[in-house]
């Protein structure tokens, strides 16, 4: 047999053999082209150029282009216009333009190979129609001056194109030379018809493209706790950043005017599983390599990291994931937003079940619960027709940037369409029956008899996927959106549905199971970390006999996947009901039980199981408790005009009887200040820290400052205010 | 600004917070579970457990299980059944067993975290019916003896399971000791309808299951070369290669019972690109570390020394890839076979155009000219049901593991619905509008004008996809299943298909030219590498009127990827040709023009483009031709019976009149053989080379013998022999 040696690796394979170019998938390469291209063999000496057009000046006209593409937002000098929409440029020749006599072409230009075919090198002539070409018309003829007007085809490649002006003459062509600040940026086009991404809501725009803040929703669905966030799509370097991202993923240029595709890649690029993506996911709660996930207080600096050292950056978890792909989403002009699904069932493959445990007594049986319910998950929705699927599905589509154990045992999901989730028409790309689960699964009680065999005693249909919100357009307020992808419980439709996803194989869990004639509630009040606090367990008799229940309870500290880090309170109880009786017992918390053992974001969960002696049947409830944690407060002092000097203060008092120790503090705010952070050793109890810091905002309007506090002991604490910044004139 | 030192990057992340158990994704990976596992605190000493039953001995019957489950021919001393099937083991108690106080359990357990839910752990209780679970029955009790029927669910687990035995008693749990020898094989069955793999016809399954060679079809489409291969898939190591393919795909255990899942996975891993999957790609020409994609014979060396090393194997090329993939297939029990598709479209992610460039005198434009048609191109068709799509999809398969630039970004392809591209139902998972290219794209002719724009002068629609071609069943001759991808050229349903698949953005090229009227066809005759040949150019007068046809004649070293090399020959001619004229011109073309200059597989391409001075009409035309390579000589000599001593003798006479020089040959053939492989450092003009080798049998029945030639200067020379093993003691 013929022996390999494996050890010595050859490198990358040459394209040779394989295809004439390699496929051209960088922003960043490119080519020179010549100044003067002959058409043939040249006779000795300079060819006669002198009668022909000269090119004297380029001019982008920045301010006007902008203004009327919405990208004047952007902190970046050169031209971004966006597709399907005519924009202007000014040439200036050595004399005036002759359309008799003189020709001239306007030449855009992608990557390293350019081609006609591929979208990488247009060349547009003046006045000519042709079908799927960018149009060119001459707006105006002033002296030497030609004003043109150009617009790029609603589905041509986004990203960075050289540009350069071209005179035709008998001889040959005569080019304008290279000028990066010349090039053009073309991003998608929500406002324009033609485009994909079109979305008909000026209000909704002003939300999903132009709103640089934002909040994102946590915590426990009776109790939701909101925290604020930078996306800084058109801070200083974003732009770059995002394209930097698609090069990274070496996605073909020719792909790049796609956004289903365009989507795609970046869900999977956003993490660094697989592709050495943007983002690496921790929730061990060791941070020591990175920034903890609950320390960031906005994408820019995330973003600027990655693209200046091309590696991973540490750390993140849900939210993070889906706040950094919002700003990549909004940068290039795919309306989007981070959306907040309470209860997320995870990493099951579309097999709609999650599976609770408990033995012959109805003690859960924790080695062999392995499943976990997230308390939330946060992906990410953005806009955009489906020319790949039937009709009505385009609008809304899932894609989640967080790495799971998806079936395709990739790191990568959606766009799925919230329409298909909806109607459980999940055999629609891409990773519809993962969603689909995420929002619908049931959680499944199992017996488990001492032989090994399990017998399922409890569905509950309505645990997951409870509740999912966005933030509202225009506003700070929450925007209940879970009808988008839910018909309501118990409805005809929403039957129809689980049927029809049922035959796309994601199959539900088969009940037959009477009702246990005991109910069992738990009910909560909001806690603060810190504070002691009364549990109520709610029984009510549905029957008219008599009624023994013996529960098991048990008070966990659990991360917000759901994961178990150690169970800190164990008790049980009896409880005898008369028949149709309600009973309430209550149960005393003390901070010193759970409080030394918190893990990350602060969540305990109880799980109360039992059994009723005279039916044998299993009880159970569970109920997560979102402890809250104090609130930083971020003042804001000085002019408020652009370039003018003014100071935020964050202000912090550790309300606790114990140290908080290596705490690290952050500040931001886009168009205002770029991220800072400051770190302290130790805040004693009751002690106080005030951080001033100055800042001169380059923008006006409307702004956030946003900060954060977080340390190992307790995390999530953020704060923010709103700044009005006059422009330096004096009136916005 | 918050500092991230990128150069120490923290290893891989622990899964803690992130779920309670990482994700059981390997078959390898076990543990041990006790022998005595007691129910609850146990008295001091040992529990008295002599009454109980104790496990003698268990038996697996694996020749009469091996027999009834089509899995006799695998080279492996364990028990391999198949789901949906009844298998039955032998238990040997101490005593007789006694339905009404014995209870005992027969456990199947998988991976390192076994779960019953996740069908990871399976606890089979004797005679009781449980839904969605694995059957156990008794079949007949003898002495202490008792033979228990098994039937394992139809979409159970496919991989390697630990058995264990375990008697119930009221201290607790009674087991037998692990031994990896009573370990059993789980596999797809498409002998039973309940089986979503399953086919209904015996035929195809001795074809597409249980036939260990085939043919692969290449060449050009009027002159198609076949070659022998070994797909060993019954061969010792293979069963065990193909499951750590899954293991290295770190593939959770839970999906690998799912046959789109694991076909889909192992169109991804058969390549090393992303994963280190198994095969290294390389088209170019230089195969110093590794061995030449032309000089495998089968593909049991391949996934043995991957198996073995964990390193991908260099090199292949498209049929090695499928010829690989369709090992792993077959040997997991789904149903596969290799397609060859001539004249196949690449790289061009579903926009179905492949473009030609030429000058305004109709001469190509070889600097612009990127794209390439494949001269062919081999991928795989798998059969199964589609429980994640509509009714109607179910069938053949496409799934293609050689290595493309799609959409997705990643290098794998399909299951995509062979049914659903003949229909132009692209919008269905996998990857179907990148196979509908491949067989639907047209070819584009653009002229290109001075100033750089391009004109639409030719589209050609039906070149691409022109055939598709597999083996036949139980026979060496070729099948033509183009009509399962295509309606025929012309007909009502091709134009409301091709409509159907431009609903899903597969847009084809608009073309309202008018036919030029001038005809020009290539004809060659079946050329042997190293002889000299002609070439006709047919011109065809449609026009009453005078034509002047002025054409380039461009004969160029072509890769089989259509890719140019070299252009050898370059001739102008001007054929007048009087109304309604027919006129052939010849060409002569002489050995020594591309001898030196042939690259891989010794194709050659002649294109021929030209205006009509009349009209301005440009006309084209392009033929390959695949050159002929000799064919070895196997033949076979010796006792031809299992475990007799036989020889194989290869033979070769250089018929060139030069040296061929670093040859390298190999022969091998599943039940005969392992692959073995010799070198020769020269072969003069002329002379002749034979190599014996001695083997020995293991198998009866008909078999195959392959051997291939292969050196940088002469690539493709293929023998195989067939042989009929008899049984040692006589008969078969
Ligand atoms: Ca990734
Ligand atoms: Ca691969």
């Amino acid at each position: 047999m013929a022996t390999q040696d494996p050890s010595p690796r050859p490198g990358p394979v040459s394209y040779r053999g394989r295809s004439s170019l390699p496929m051209a998938s960088s922003n960043t390469d490119d080519r020179e082209v010549p100044q003067f291209e002959p058409f043939q063999l040249m006779p000795r000496g300079p060819p006669p150029l002198k009668e022909f057009l000269d090119i004297w000046d380029v001019n982008n006209l920045n301010d006007i282009n902008k203004k009327q593409h919405h990208t004047d937002l952007y902190a970046n000098e050169n031209l971004i216009v966006r597709r399907a929409q005519e924009f202007q440029i000014r040439i200036t020749f050595d004399r005036a333009y002759n359309p008799l006599q003189d020709q001239f072409l306007l030449e855009f230009v992608i990557g390293r190979y350019p081609q006609v075919s591929k979208g990488t090198y247009i060349p547009i002539r003046i006045e000519e129609e042709r079908p799927q070409s960018w149009r060119g018309r001459i707006l105006e003829t002033k002296d030497n001056m030609v004003t043109v007007g150009i617009t790029a085809t609603p589905d041509c490649i986004v990203g960075r194109f050289r540009v350069y002006v071209a005179v035709i003459t008998p001889y040959g062509i005569r080019r304008t030379q290279r000028d990066p600040s010349s090039d053009v940026y073309i991003l998608f086009n929500p406002w324009s018809e033609a485009d994909s991404v079109y979305l008909d809501d000026e209000a909704e725009l002003g939300e999903c493209i132009l709103n640089e803040t934002g909040v994102l929703y946590h915590g426990e669905v009776k109790d939701i706790s909101v925290r604020p966030w930078s996306y800084g799509q058109f801070e200083y370097g974003v732009l770059d950043a995002c394209l930097f991202v698609m090069d990274k993923a070496s996605m073909p240029l020719i792909n790049r005017g796609d956004a289903v595709k365009v989507a795609r890649m970046a869900s999977a690029m956003m993490n660094s599983r697989d592709d050495d993506g943007v983002l690496v996911g921790n929730w061990s709660g060791d941070y020591t390599y990175g920034v903890a996930p609950t320390a960031w207080t906005g994408s820019v600096e995330i973003l600027l990291n990655y693209a200046n050292s091309g590696m991973p950056v540490c750390y993140a978890q849900c939210w993070v994931y889906a706040a950094v792909f919002n700003t990549f989403l909004r940068c290039l002009g795919i309306p989007a937003r981070v959306v907040t699904n309470f209860y997320s069932a995870h990493d099951n493959n579309g097999n709609l079940k999650t599976d609770l445990i408990v033995d012959e007594d109805g003690q859960v049986d924790k080695e062999r619960t392995k499943d976990s319910i997230w308390n939330y998950h946060c992906w990410n929705e953005c806009y955009m027709a489906r020319p790949d699927l039937p009709q009505g599905f385009g609008g809304w589509q899932v894609v989640d940037a967080t790495p799971q154990e998806t079936s395709d045992g990739l790191y990568r999901c959606g766009p799925a369409s919230v329409y298909a989730i909806k109607h459980g028409q999940v055999c629609y790309p891409f990773d519809a029956p993962f969603v689909f689960a995420e929002v619908n699964s049931d959680v499944v009680f199992y017996k488990r008899n001492k032989n090994g065999t399990l017998e399922q005693v409890k569905v509950d249909k309505t645990h997951v996927g409870r509740l999912v919100l966005t933030k509202e357009i225009g506003s700070d307020k929450s925007r209940d959106i879970t009808s988008q992808y839910k018909f309501p419980e118990g409805t005809e439709e929403e039957r129809t549905v689980l049927e029809k996803a049922e035959e796309f194989g994601c199959s539900r869990v088969q009940s037959t199971l009477p009702p246990a004639d005991v109910e069992l509630r738990i009910t909560v009040q909001d806690v603060m970390v810190g504070n002691d606090f009364q549990l109520g367990l709610e029984f009510k008799n549905l029957s008219e006999l008599k009624r023994t229940a013996s529960v098991y309870i048990s008070g966990n500290i659990v991360y917000y996947t759901g994961v178990t880090s150690s169970e800190f309170k164990f008790k049980t109880q009896k409880v005898k009901l008369e028949p149709f009786e309600y009973k309430k017992v209550t149960l005393d918390v003390s901070s010193k039980e759970y409080l030394s053992k918190l893990v990350e974001q602060a969540n305990l969960n109880f799980i109360i199981t039992g059994r009723i002696s005279e039916t044998g049947q299993i009880i159970s409830a569970m109920q997560v408790v979102a402890l809250h944690t104090p609130k930083l407060s971020v003042k804001v002092s000085g002019s408020s005009k652009v370039s003018g000097e003014s100071f935020v203060t964050v202000e912090f008092t550790n309300p606790f009887k114990y140290n908080l120790e290596n705490v690290s503090l952050r500040v931001e705010g886009p168009g205002l200040m770029k991220a800072k952070s400051k770190h302290y050793s130790v805040i004693p109890p009751n002690s106080s820290l005030t951080w001033t810091e100055p800042f001169s905002p380059w923008r006006p309007g409307p702004a956030w400052l946003i900060a954060s506090l977080d340390c190992a002991a307790l995390r999530q604490v953020y704060g923010h205010v709103e700044v009005n910044i006059q422009s330096s004139e004096g009136g916005l």
